[in-house]
């Protein structure tokens, strides 16, 4: 089986190309090739036997996606974006990457369907940003979407290509709406929504970590362990049990900020919790207000998709999986 | 005021054109030039005293919707599409003219504020074809869409588009979802939604009429006139009250074919009734039995869009409209 991964150097995309690696089966067949394209070179992962290709550049244009079409890889995991900062500043860039990309994408398949009946399987990377407030404390799975950014527009858009180009049967896709994903390895960032994870990777380190909303904030997370399961658990899915509506929204944790300070403070104890050092900002916390705080993915969870157990676990992967257990 | 009227020479487009003449005032401005724009010529509209420009093309070319823009109409009303069946025969046409001619114009008008600060009234016809089954008997306003069809998809998507674009301050627009006109003027046609209208047009003067589906069959219904009465009001309206939400589902009389023919008895009498033949239809009882039978439109009511009061309401307005009363 070749698979194909769109937007391979992101985090997410590094570490779902270890797991398949360390898998070594897709969909009930051996793993025999990787195309890695992302607008940065991807590295070449270490233990793999198979053919990797790495295929540099920009997928907004149709001849990049040609490529990679031409290559026919059994499964595609699209998870390349623009993301929500810069789509919203730069409009037109967001919606040539993140509307354009997907339709290019797909029309690509449909031309290769056309010539020679090619099917693949398409995972594609949405967001919960197709939510737009105000909505109740838990989103239900009917409930419609109404984008309050440029992004969460795009997304949604490509969410109803991939559905229809699917009942078409130019595709066989799946669009999974992911939890914002933490404990994020790295370093701090700017975007809004870093302090989640930065309240919990920075006292792990002893390092002091800046908590910019109040304690009852509440957030809908997952594990980026937890992300690429529903990344591969979509590759593999009947989809025949999807039926039409192919957007899932993932299950996840929901938990506030003060429900992640205690799972901290049992994981890692008193001194790291000190180490949170609450300074209120305005801005943030206006944006944080407008955020989605718990789904109902009991669809997700029927057809398999497990998520973290609970914020403890959350932390857990993160040590296990960063601080090598430490 | 200037006004355009993209889908001009449709059975809509041509009330709303007379509609317009009629009334005089558009956003409490007289009613200076109509810009008619459709594929095929519109009819210049009698007792106009304005400018009239007719324009002839097809609107999925940019240099269509840049010459239609160029005029600075100060409303649009964009009710071209490719419908329902057309658009799901035709994959690449449905998607050209209802989904990239709704994005054309769109840039259209950006690109036209960016020169000079433009920023007309969009107001665009979508469809309860944006939701699909299975669905609860009565749509709540808050339900999710998840069209089966291409066209559904189409119209979706420019929903999401003119959402995105106005909350930008590209443009100031609104859509509103209409139900099925009924009764449609004319000859009956091969649409599956036709039969509606044609079991109360046809016995109306003294013809016989098919009706292919069981008098169980409930759907969502406004008259050509409320129709028009819809545009209007979305033309009109303080769109501050509508809020980032900018698309509607619009009221409408939710009727079985049992009530349509109590309603005809009422109207026209047991002679009209009687012309009215049973000659059941799996394949339209199958496509039907997808459709929506009823929505919350409370949010539009609120906002003061006005639906027919009943199906003997409608059949009025056609007597009144299309007969002369009689």
């Amino acid at each position: 089986m070749k698979v194909a991964i769109i937007g391979a150097a992101g985090m997410v995309g590094r570490k779902l190309t270890q797991r398949l690696v360390s898998e070594g089966i897709v969909r009930g067949k051996p793993l025999s090739a990787l195309l890695l394209a992302d607008v940065v070179a991807a590295d070449i992962p270490e233990g793999f036997a198979g053919e990797t290709t790495i295929q540099t550049g920009d997928i907004s244009a149709r001849s990049e996606i040609d490529r990679l079409v031409a290559a026919r890889p059994g499964v595609i995991f699209h998870l390349a974006a623009i993301v929500s900062g810069e789509a919203e500043q730069d409009f037109d860039k967001g919606y040539r990457i993140n509307m354009d990309g997907m339709r290019h994408l797909l029309e690509a398949i449909r031309a290769a369907q056309a010539a020679d009946g090619y099917t693949p399987r398409l995972v594609f990377t949405s967001s919960i940003a197709v939510f737009g407030a105000p909505f109740p404390e838990t989103i239900p799975e009917e409930y419609f979407h109404t984008p309050l950014t440029s992004y969460g527009t795009q997304k949604e858009i490509s969410e109803l290509l991939l559905a229809d180009y699917s009942r078409k049967g130019f595709v066989d896709g799946i669009g999974i709406r992911l939890p914002t994903i933490c404990v994020r390895p790295g370093t701090p960032n700017k975007a809004a929504s870093g302090f989640f994870s930065n309240i919990i990777r920075e006292p792990l380190v002893g390092k002091e970590a800046i908590l910019p909303v109040s304690d009852t904030v509440r957030h809908w997370h997952a594990s980026p362990r937890s992300a690429v399961g529903f990344l591969i658990h979509a590759a593999n899915i009947d989809t025949a049990l999807v039926g039409p509506r192919r957007n899932l929204t993932m299950p996840g944790v929901s938990a506030t900020v003060a429900e992640q300070i205690e799972a901290l403070r049992a994981v890692a104890g008193e001194k790291a919790v000190s180490l949170i050092r609450r300074e209120p900002d305005e801005t943030i916390m206006r944006i944080v207000a407008g955020w989605a705080t718990r789904f109902d993915a009991s669809r997700a969870q029927a057809l398999g998709f497990a998520a973290d157990k609970s914020f403890e676990d959350i932390i857990r992967v993160h040590v296990e999986d960063e601080l090598s257990g430490r």
